[in-house]
């Protein structure tokens, strides 16, 4: 099977939840839109309208998009998922709920819209991080710390759920450090995944992107307080 | 297959993306939280961390958070999705995107925080609805236009962008009035579900919850412009 990600080039971004799945797996890909003349190809599947934005998955003739709907396509095809379809229900709830989270993460930088820059917003950010910071992320937290310890086998959402931690650590580090300690069972979790052979020579790699500036995570210092 | 629907007693919200989907196929269900204890019973399966927010469906022993996850399932089940596998994958992937579009609109008037009231984030409601309904609006229905042409047979995801019409009339009444005129397709669409025989006796019914100032849609003459 010839699997082609289709994902912004300069960012983790959404994409970096199926690029953890695809690497975690070992299963070959092309990142296109890193490739020369990748982004036309892109722009090309959302000219058709075979997605709204950004990532999309070609797989044969079959082209997904919405990172959920990727992913719960794609786990059980790569041993990142059982076949049963209520356990393949339960994570794609629990993918549906860090898809919701990370909504909420992004928005603490771009409360107002997407198309103007941070610092058209800057006022509005700093409310609404404060408030997700105070009520919104230790909700979260608790929640996915409650089933963090159930699973033996690694799923795609544990894999989303490292991911997450990667990058409010990165964008909130501050606050981060305090949330932890009331949190070991995902920090476990994320120090699991971490050590994966494949996922630690994929972190090494070229192939994954710093966070920065441009991303869902972003390290704002006013904003982490 | 007994069917018990958690959602918020008050609101149409989230919870009626799945009350449509069941009420036009005529299955029977319980919508529980309207039910005497049945808030309860709700905030039972949410200590559980059965869900992180409802709504929630119970079918038997299985239990399902997150609408897109509940309607993955369900639609197969009441005739309202193919059984195919990349059929559903492209039903899911565009129900995810109303989700996403549902957000949006939820933000318009609560931009800074779900905890706050409307009027505590009003200037930054006012400044967010503008460019919603400027830049976010009509590419949502200009993307769905060009699906809504195809399906000969209806989709839960028809269903849902029924009522994201329905809704969007209800909050933005002017606005709506020049868009639907570009968007002939997805107001036939509307047209269709309205005029069939069960989500008409729904809608009339006392199960149907009017639109309110509490819901995901809300009219705000100020922010329509």
């Amino acid at each position: 099977m010839k699997l082609e990600l289709f994902y912004w080039p300069e960012i983790q971004g959404r994409g970096e939840f199926v690029r953890l799945a695809l690497e975690d797996a070992g299963a070959p890909y092309v990142d296109v839109a890193r490739q020369p003349g990748g982004m036309q190809r892109m722009q090309a599947l959302l000219n058709e309208r075979l997605g709204f934005a950004p990532p999309l998955l070609r797989a044969g003739r079959l082209v997904l998009a919405q990172t959920p709907t990727i992913l719960h396509w794609l786990a059980p095809r790569i041993n990142l998922a059982p076949a049963q379809e209520a356990a393949r229900a339960r994570l794609s709830q629990a993918q549906l709920t860090i898809a919701d989270w990370l909504v909420e993460v992004h928005d603490t930088h771009h409360p107002i819209a997407s198309s103007l820059y941070y610092e058209e917003q800057k006022r509005e950010a700093k409310r609404r991080a404060g408030l997700f910071l105070r009520e919104r992320l230790p909700k979260f937290l608790g929640y996915f710390e409650a089933s963090a310890r159930t699973g033996k086998r690694i799923s795609y959402v544990d894999l989303s759920l490292f991911q997450m931690i990667e990058g409010l650590r990165y964008a909130f580090p501050r606050v981060m450090r305090k949330l932890e300690r009331k949190h070991p069972a995902l920090v476990a979790l994320h120090d699991r995944v971490a050590a994966r052979p494949l996922i630690r020579a994929y972190l090494s790699s070229e192939r994954r992107l710093p966070f920065n500036q441009q991303g869902i995570f972003r390290h704002y210092p006013e904003l982490d307080a």
